[in-house]
């Protein structure tokens, strides 16, 4: 039988989701996230950021809290700054756009954006005569992890806080795998960190051991008003909205969150020594759940009769002609097991 | 302690359904409702609405559902015929207009429109020589069972469906609460019908036993192309999809849906027929899973001691003076001992 | 021949402007509103309105402007209160929904509301438990005249004024016929006072002598963060913005404005008068160039055969059964031969 | 006195159409483009395109051109392909995002597309596993001339019909400069091949001798159901249209139009030339009334003492170091006497 490692998001939930699900079931709650549940959770998201006085709200899925977060930070004549790699650029179908705003894409090597660059483009448009006629890079959108699992440095994420502050934009960072990104070997950052760097950001659950669910922090409670009924346009406020206070219990109650993500990295990083110790390079420097291992055609193909895993893209033409770099995900539910199969597959190659 | 007749969605979610979440738990499937669980479930309703070739598509929720669907029906430059009492109308926070349509209220008495309203409607329309200068009516949104309750019949749907087809424009339905009304006494409406007097209708999960998810049923599986990437940028798109396909096919597999619907009724009718027992007057006449029974504020008074429910409106100025309707809702997890200790408290008023 | 009471813009300009736009021709300008003659016109408009410090931003058109003007007022959430005869409510195609904002119409008998009627929609919005998920009142859009000619008084609008600076929403009036507004017999409004009364307003340049052309006054300059880029973004920006400042020279240098507004009053009272002495109603009490005669259908035959005008509405089942009010514009262009001549049809009904 | 050749809406308009204004000031029409001068003008259209059933709207400016056709042609869950230095792209505001649309750019080295490089985007969006979460692309928009000043040829644009024929999308042509195009030496397009061609293109008139105005013309006139509504609808429905008309009539009853843009590319190239025999460098290859010479910033500066004119980009670090692409325009009211200035100051430096 094939092991899958295209996702993060091929399995349900950490079974103590379930059972909290079933031990609950017959509550009866009042709905769109006015429960104990979504108190509950809120308090512990506040206690673990250390920030008594954020607001946190909870959403279904990533694609809906982005274009809910930006279309409420932006002006109509504002867009977003991201990485061209970042997701709202390129795989949510125009969801930003749909809501009336520009997305403005700077080219990034890793998935990550340098203060450096973005003081570039700023700087370019305040000196553009013709700015009036041009969108206004209104905020700033980064994910950390980034989509090729490359993290900022709390340096670089503070760089970036000192240019948006400089020219007076929000940054809103997407966590959808945010978990992996915290509790990565050597990261700088964590959860405190976030509340005073990030004008918005979202814990990712759907990625990180949830059924679904991501859990937007606000450190400025008063930073958007109304965002509850814009949560509601943009059709992201759940009727039962306990089933994501309740699944955020569970995460945050006793680091169940980063203890999951931390077992994912683990297993995703003796997979990428796996690699590196035969000899193949990797796309992206990655210490979380996403590796990029680059694989001659061959390979892919022999790893491919017992594991599943995702083409990510061709590489540039070198000796070996036909490479592409791929994806292995690990998550919650990778078991060292398969990680051990996956390993001694990659040893034989 | 209160017993909360409140609304349909005070719970989790039929047993069953949390019973497959956990035996399905460690399935590996691919996302965003490419998966057999999602297969099998649409299949399961194509059957159950005997069109092998209608599309089916997940969605989480009905905001959601309603607002993805109007704008893949409407061009840019029409807008939504409903009831004035219409969800879209008045508590879906402006979804329909973020997507740039306008909402074409009509007068209704009981959450219903007539075929003669929407014709007449038409007619005055294409009349009226500044026409172009109008939003024009693109489509029609009714809700089965209405907002209050209500139903259409089979006659009444046939009419509706004659008058849009004559000015060419499709007709959706918003099922929210759907199995209510397909099992509710009396009703001469069945899945299959929809299929033949609805271009697009949706069943919904969330408030008939399911934790979330409403099913979007098109009879012409062209109808509306790029539905799933429109599904995607609405933010609809469940990353965990076969969530969605497995709890429809709890529901589907052996009629659940239709029986705990059936139980909701009865449960309902049997509050009805209690308040009317006592002479207490009815706002609207509803077979389905809300009653509306008009009461004084001392009688809500007495009976917010035991029992809880909504504030629908106040009446006219009758002889009471000071009455409300109020909404009873009854659902799968009501039970008949509850029912009965709010029928004898209703007895005792 | 047939004399043409149809609308207040079937001609082209005053002749003055067109004399302007000869003379000005072959002037070598910066495009897009940078010029001398749009800031010399902006000037002579904040002197009119006794506001040195207000911001003047030209534009082609009222629905462009409207819609540029509410969607930078509005945020995502938020919706506009407006009479249900408002023009952004019926005759502008769905601008305003396009820019994804609901219009909140209220009821009224001639056109403009009441403070009391904008205060009881208020208070219901915020008494409302379920008022997250309803559009949330974001301004007051009202017209000056009203669609159907008649005006506000000063106290009428201070009241509003009141109202909305109790809940904190701006008011925008509609000046597209603001000339014959500010000219009417008994009228007390004048433009310093729109400085203190509304948040924004429009001078009317399209039906008060222009060729088109619309000027939107901002008592507080910074009111609209980036206000000309959101002009150029609802294709309002025009290349050869010159044109807008010239012909708002022109109409302000002297009083030009006033002067032909004042007489296209006379003559529509004129008109009125007729009406009235020989026992016809009106459908509006209105002091402007917009008159609202109710006629029997064999009077409007009659009158047809030398003038044309417009069927406004049917009346009511009265005597006469089919009657229609109908309505006569006046306009700069208007002569004193051509009233003398209705005048005179009038009387011989 | 300066010259100024900064672009080619620096005046007002030819003078046979301020002739022509006055001539018909007095002319009572219907508004909104429903008159005899807009008839006529459409009439004229046609027959230059040698299409007697093509469709013929007039709307104000570039930008609500663009975004109005560009909103009528895309479905919701559709992005338009265009050059990255597209109009579009760069320089409205955001239009088209505003209406829920992304532009999806493609990398151009002098403004064009070439046929290859849109069908490779097509392929590579057609052969990714992922696209339902990306934008579609919906329809083909291109300049001509392009905003660089340069040319398709009936060959280029031709494979690009191909492709996009073949995938289903249509084409639009953003002709503000349209008459410059078609009058250029050595082009092979004219207006009859447009109609083949393209599926919509508009002809310029702001930029082209007119006060302002552009003329869409659409080959199939059922291509776009609802196109006054939507032009309404995005502000673009001029109350007093046939000035619109009007200027149309005078731009092609004769022939004008193409007159007075063959004499701006004369002096274009006239100045082009005299750029050429100093041995100074061209950006782009323009045949058109934009021409591009690369300067040093000391001839810059020698050349403003008398001339105005724009900068366009910096060059790459050449010998020169500090060098200047700009920009000279030319225009119909651009005189032979100011392009000999012109030249005699290039040969002096």
């Amino acid at each position: 039988m094939i092991i899958r490692f295209d996702s993060d998001y091929l399995e349900g939930c950490h079974p103590r989701i379930l059972e909290r699900l079933a031990a609950t079931n017959l509550e009866q709650t009042q709905g769109y996230g006015i429960d104990p549940h979504c108190a509950r959770a809120a308090d512990l998201i506040r206690k673990a950021c250390s920030a008594p006085s954020a607001a946190v709200h909870f959403l279904v899925g990533g694609t809906q809290t982005n274009a809910t977060v930006i279309k409420s930070l932006l002006r109509p004549q504002e867009g977003v700054i991201c990485a061209d790699t970042g997701h709202i650029n390129v795989h949510e179908s125009g969801a930003i756009e749909a809501t009336g705003h520009k997305v403005l894409p700077l080219p990034t090597e890793d998935g990550t954006l340098t203060a450096g660059q973005v003081r570039e483009a700023l700087q370019e448009f305040y000196a553009d005569p013709t700015r009036e006629h041009r969108v206004q890079p209104g905020m700033l959108y980064i994910s950390h992890p980034s989509e090729n699992g490359t993290l900022y440095t709390r340096e670089g994420l503070s760089a970036l806080r000192v240019v948006c502050q400089e020219y007076g934009i929000p940054i809103y960072l997407d966590g959808a795998r945010l978990g992996y990104g915290l509790t990565a070997e050597g990261t700088d950052l964590s959860l405190p960190e976030l509340i005073w760097l990030c004008d918005a950001f979202y814990i990712g659950g759907t990625k990180c051991g949830a059924l679904f669910g991501e859990a937007v922090v606000l450190p400025d409670p008063n930073l958007i008003r109304g965002f509850r009924t814009l949560i509601k346009q943009q059709g992201g406020l759940l009727a039962k909205g306990r089933l994501l206070g309740l699944q955020f219990e569970v995460l945050f109650e006793d680091g169940l969150y980063f203890d999951i993500a931390a077992h994912a990295n683990r297993q995703a990083c003796r997979i990428r020594d796996a690699f590196c110790r035969k000899g193949y390079e990797l796309l992206y420097d990655s210490p979380t759940n996403q590796q990029f291992p680059i694989l001659p055609e061959q390979d892919i193909a022999r790893l491919q009769e017992r594991f599943s895993f995702e083409h990510w893209q061709k590489t540039g033409p070198g000796a070996g002609a036909k490479n592409w770099a791929v994806r292995f995900c690990t998550s919650w539910a990778t078991t060292k097991e398969q990680t051990d199969k996956l390993i001694q597959a990659i040893e034989e190659l």
